[in-house]
């Protein structure tokens, strides 16, 4: 790994062919190629956001009581296969309504997804992106993303009915449609409002439909007992463990890939700045949770730890370009610091959130919307809490009223004894560990 | 991510300086460049099908009672072992015969595997296709999958060193054999059958050697008891759940990869649709098993949901490229719902499969081989039938002999004593939980 | 997967247009193109290798007593943590120092890291290799490793914040100071001391480092007693084997990355030779163990398989490139039988390495560092030992004083009741597993 520049022999063939091209900086790339290299990108980076579904199923199944984690299980590549159909029946062109370059030329926004023809010639594409494949393949991701993050904050007391029906109007609707006021060029985008990768489209989003959920479902029971906050114990802390470290590494698709073109020299830099940011956005996470926790508890917390490191990815998400090294680690230690006391405050109210999802992907969504400002030139502060309430807003509404519904026609809640004995058992019939629990 | 498209300023320098080219629609993409993206996306790919192995691995410990998990573990490293060296010493030449691409010019079957050398010069490669290392690296990986599948049906009572010894024949000659009839141009190839990825060609094989298997070693003890079938639970479901993202997640390699090209539009669009179609199966196998055990057991099961999704990603990869995404979805669905219907029919015949290998692997192959007639005009029902009859009947044949063979001179099955006390401390002496299980 | 050659139809246009170039050699690659390449290799090397971060936590969280696992998987998020922000800080600039390619000219070797400003033009970076960012990115996940090495041979009795303080300063100075001396250009580069991904720059490191810490440290409480060496049995082999297969994974990245380039057809080859060698020697050094253990205690032994397949991987990495398949899988091999004959000559000088990673990454790494020669005409066996020697001389001293300082300052073991009790209960008040444990 001796890394002093080689001479690689490799002067460009074309400008010495060219030489009145020389002198211009003009990219000497052609378009077929950036269409490639665009393409291939969404594709990795696209499988790494994917495994992030690998990732909060560990970490919620490593998080929850041992009696409840087929549930998790169930509910987690339930919502992956609910996601992956919903945002091809109706998610993805409700984003991005009439987009330009379906193939199809116009289609209706509730149109399904039509991907380009096999062996789909250079001219019959838009060179200066990528394959409409890729980037649906990208982009549903990220509405599975968006669903994984309700399933743990509601575990251990919701149906698993209800939940995958929210799971379909969340995907279907939901997301794409206020997606679409950023990411589809909608008002949002027009107004200013910047967020690179989805702290408040993304993250905040599954945020406010858990914390509706949270509302109407009701603390689990023995929870919150006179006035006290009895802890429950994640069931199997390396599995949670592991879940962290797959979204860790899923992030750099997610963030990574949201500069959407590899196809310049400027483009490649960005992502790598954007790999590198985010890399230090989780690393301050961890590290302010492991000193705030030492401080304020004076014991480290392994799983503040996580949801600190997890945090600090959420605080990055809005902009992991313009930070340097520094402003990155900062950026990701305040998540980590808010979600420390984010924990107990939401206690305090009696939300139960199971895993802590509120304040990572919520509390630190908002966060990381708002320190956009510190290094963006062109961000305002009014525009980017605009944008917060807005999405807050229609989201917050639409799925407390959609849980409300849920709660009034099935019922969204298991019985007292279903959640005593453990979903498990209660609605599956089947443990997760079936030899090992004490009983 | 907001994606309307940017202008990219990269109007193409040759097509300024070359206007007679501008007029063809002749890729602008140079061989040696076309030569390095076939050869990343191989390692790409490659990796991803590597990482098959601990998905394998994670699925089949975690389906495993936990005092044999300690040996399915050993038998899963010592088949990865096990493959990449026979592999290099026969399979891949004997797979692919006097490759006209062979560095060293006509080689024979049985040659061990040579790369290029060390820097080879772009004059000494083949530049239409990518590096042998590369391909021998990714196709090595197709060769280790059939020999995981084989491990997870015989669990629990094979012995360890004849499953090894059997592993070492599949991978140096019964799979490259047959391989060679489809993908090294052979008579299977001649007379059109179609298997874009393996349904036959990988996935059958694995699972006819698996079936072969199961009949010769018998079911576990107490499992058929009284004509009834006595349901052994897996110990650790999280861990089962981790190993199918993970297949789910290579699964993306191991069909993208089979494009074998990225070297224009064309090809990297193609690979885009095998990603998304590739998905969409997983998740309809996922949804359609979820549907089908509500359904007709009343309890969405969650192992059925895991097997379902990879009877989906089974079922696609004979073809995942042509079909829309609807359509793999519901080409990945009938996966799903042959897998649960599959389970109990093999427990009629008293065949034992420990993970659900056979229905995942062959039924599910089988019809995904089949179902390549619905998208291709090209493909005729009786030549897609001929291929799997002619596979089965090699792969099934051999394997029944070898094991029977096998059975003779060494013995296959642990003593009812060891299978009773769990083959860890049996035949291991060490336990995979020794802290945890009650006894 | 058909793959005999397709005519892909790609004649070069540039071949075309300047007949004169066709007649070299020349490369037809531009280097804004190579640029693009060898910057987006670097980033998905990169994120393999920091996948190898969870490979280390899983692997240690598995081989530890279920009583220690909730520090261990704290210490590795930790440390994690600490190297990306000390790497960051210090360590980057101190290995490279006033590295040509820094975007600010001459930059002080202690000054932080500082990236290419967004949307870099092609004119402002090296085009003849990558973007600072991507390297940095997969450099610090170098240094990452090298502190994960040391974490495992020191479980189950070592205090937290000492442990964590050490790999502050081995992180931001020793591991960078002595890779300077070698991959900064330092005086063994100048020596001729060959070593391309580090089995001793980063392994054996990590090994001295962790070798100091257990003699300063002392073995754990009861492991020798009475001349006899009572086995500690790891809580959860399933764990263990996927950290296994995680570092297998994150393996092609370390050394496929190590090539630097990717920007001609020589290049990728050779990465391909890479990743299939580096596979081909981990596979040799799992069936080394399988049959050593096999053969010298009677029983295969699935920890030393997994500790096998690591020492083949660590064998490899000293030269991944130059061997054939069948070296490679020799020199694995060779690396698989160390490990087995090392991990009880330790014991016998009672060194108390939990993990087996002094072994794995110390042994195994100087045997590959001296297994270059059999493959590099240009290596000598003096050069290689020399090279050995002054890093593990320095290494191994500063990490003595170091932990000896830290012993006399902090005090770096827990209490022999803390130790007794497990250190998840008795240093952080979180169990790994609150529900499992039989007590």
């Amino acid at each position: 790994m001796f890394r002093l520049t080689k001479t690689t022999g490799a002067l460009a063939a074309l400008m010495l062919a060219t030489p009145a091209m020389a002198q211009e900086a003009t990219p000497q790339i052609p378009d077929e190629i950036g269409f490639i290299l665009n393409t291939f990108m969404f594709l990795v980076m696209g499988f790494l956001v994917m495994w992030m579904g690998a990732g909060f199923s560990m970490l919620e199944a490593g998080l929850v009581r041992s009696k409840n984690v087929t549930m998790q299980l169930t509910k987690n590549i339930g919502l992956v296969g609910i996601a992956s159909i919903m945002y091809y029946l109706v998610g993805y062109n409700l984003m991005y309504p009439g987009d330009a370059w379906t193939v199809d030329g116009i289609i209706g926004a509730f149109a399904t997804t039509s991907l380009e023809p096999v062996g789909v010639g250079a001219a019959d594409v838009d060179l200066t992106y990528a394959s409409v494949g890729s980037d649906f393949f990208f982009q549903l991701m990220f509405a599975a993303a968006t669903a994984s993050i309700v399933s743990g904050a509601l575990a251990e007391r919701i149906k698993l009915w209800p939940f995958l029906i929210f799971t379909t109007v969340l995907v279907a609707f939901i997301y794409p449609i206020q997606a679409s006021w950023k990411w589809g060029g909608g008002f949002l985008d027009e107004a200013g409002f910047l967020d690179f990768a989805g702290s408040t489209v993304v993250h905040s989003v599954g945020g406010w439909a858990a914390l509706a959920g949270a509302i109407i479902l009701g603390a689990r029971l023995g929870k919150y007992k006179n006035g006290k906050v009895i802890p429950f114990m994640g069931s199997n802390l390396p599995l949670a463990t592991l879940g962290t470290f797959i979204l860790w590494m899923g992030w750099f698709g997610f963030n990574g890939g949201s500069q959407l073109y590899m196809n310049t020299t400027g483009n490649v830099a960005d992502i790598s700045r954007i790999f590198a940011n985010t890399n230090a956005a989780a690393a301050g996470g961890a590290i302010a949770a492991l000193f705030a926790t030492q401080l304020f508890y004076k014991k480290p917390d392994l799983t503040m730890m996580l949801n600190g490191a997890l945090a600090g990815l959420v605080s990055i998400t809005a902009e992991p370009l313009t930070p340097g090294l520094g402003q990155a680690s900062m950026i990701g230690a305040v998540g980590g610091v808010i979600v420390v006391f984010a924990v107990p405050l939401l206690d305090k109210f009696k939300i139960d959130d199971v895993v802590g999802a509120i304040p990572v992907h919520l509390f630190a969504g908002i966060w990381g919307t708002m320190a956009v400002v510190f290094t963006n030139t062109d961000a305002s502060f009014a525009t980017q809490a605009y944008g917060i309430v807005v999405i807050g807003g229609f989201v917050f509404s639409v799925s407390l009223v959609l849980w409300m519904v849920l709660k009034l026609v099935l019922g969204i809640r298991v019985s007292a004894e279903a959640e005593i004995n453990g979903l498990d058992m209660s609605e599956l019939g089947m443990e997760g560990y079936p030899e090992f629990t004490n009983g």
